[in-house]
């Protein structure tokens, strides 16, 4: 079992809040507006709380479910109340047609974060890869990438509560192509597949 | 049934020309060093030929099946004679340490090529995602982008003569996320997968 705070209360937090009650884990809202953060703690019920915007989180894997420009601002925010939390970036930096990304440079919004983090945060990128109604209804590959081996572990375990695979990138460097593996399936549901019932993932050869 | 010329005489030319043959298409190698071709052409079997390096290939669709930094200069050595051509470039530009891609801009080698070729070739981006033991092992999906859609088309047929499925990314922007794709797989080999013998592919929603 995890303790989740999830710093947000759009669609995606309440998908993520969704299947991480029903997965047995403890969840946390934080919102902007406390009137929402309550709202969807009772829509998500699990024994659910909520906390201020910018105290320190009750969960130890802090997920951040904001828009990517409200990402890295919110965490330099938290500040030191992140210290010694996981911090989990699930943004798409998409560029305005979502055909590429916002930034032209090699770097990721989860580099962007570790870089005002706390020095004892460890930062993760993970969940941007699938697109949230499959996540809610489907057991989707979760890639993943991080520097902190002890944070991806514990972002690993509360992936395998929602009963999907953790699928380990490597190092935080990686999460640059994660949000490519973004715009790539962007590509895909408009042109290959044709739809949107769908998710990356890994495919083995047959033994 | 397709018509392929494969420039290049190494293994992936050799992987995909067996896959190329068994799939009901002629085959041409068109190696630098024309006593590799013949040997090449002669392995193969299934009636492939050689042609010579710079000539106008027999195949419809030209692979080119070389290291990454030897692409762009073929192309441009061969020049006109691609006139009416479908290039498809697979390679993967990789770092020294295969962790990110040679170029930091965000370009692709299948957008270089494009630059480089004549007016009437079509560019496809394609089979770079997957290991070439998977290739020849497995039936893994190939993803593909380009910006001509009789090409991708093209290109698309010769897949399925394969026996495997063929994915449109879109547009040859989408080959630098190809591209990214290629790093990714790198790093779940190393990561999460443990191992090489796996593809990236589509997973579908259970209906």
């Amino acid at each position: 079992m995890s303790s989740i705070s999830i710093i947000g209360t759009g669609n995606m937090a309440r998908t993520i809040g969704a299947l991480a009650i029903a997965g047995g884990n403890t969840v946390e809202v934080m919102g902007r507006d406390h009137s929402k953060s309550a709202d969807l703690a009772k829509a998500l019920g699990g024994g659910a709380t909520t906390g201020e915007w910018g105290a320190v989180p009750a969960g130890d894997i802090v997920i951040v479910a904001l828009l990517f420009d409200g990402v890295v601002p919110t965490v330099a925010h938290y500040g030191d109340a992140l210290t010694g939390k996981v911090i989990v970036d699930i943004s798409n930096p998409f560029n305005s047609t979502s055909d590429g990304l916002a930034h032209r440079e090699v770097t990721s919004i989860a580099q962007e974060v570790a870089k005002v983090a706390p020095a004892g945060a460890g930062v993760v990128k993970g969940f941007n890869t699938v697109f949230r109604h499959v996540l809610e209804n489907g057991r989707p590959d979760v890639f993943i990438a991080g520097d902190n081996a002890q944070a991806k572990a514990s972002v690993e375990a509360f992936i395998k509560s929602l009963g999907m695979r953790p699928m380990d990138a490597g190092g935080l460097e990686m999460a640059h192509w994660l949000e490519g593996a973004g715009v790539l399936t962007m590509g895909l549901a408009r042109h290959g597949v044709g739809g949107w019932d769908f998710a990356l993932g890994v495919t083995e050869l047959p033994a």
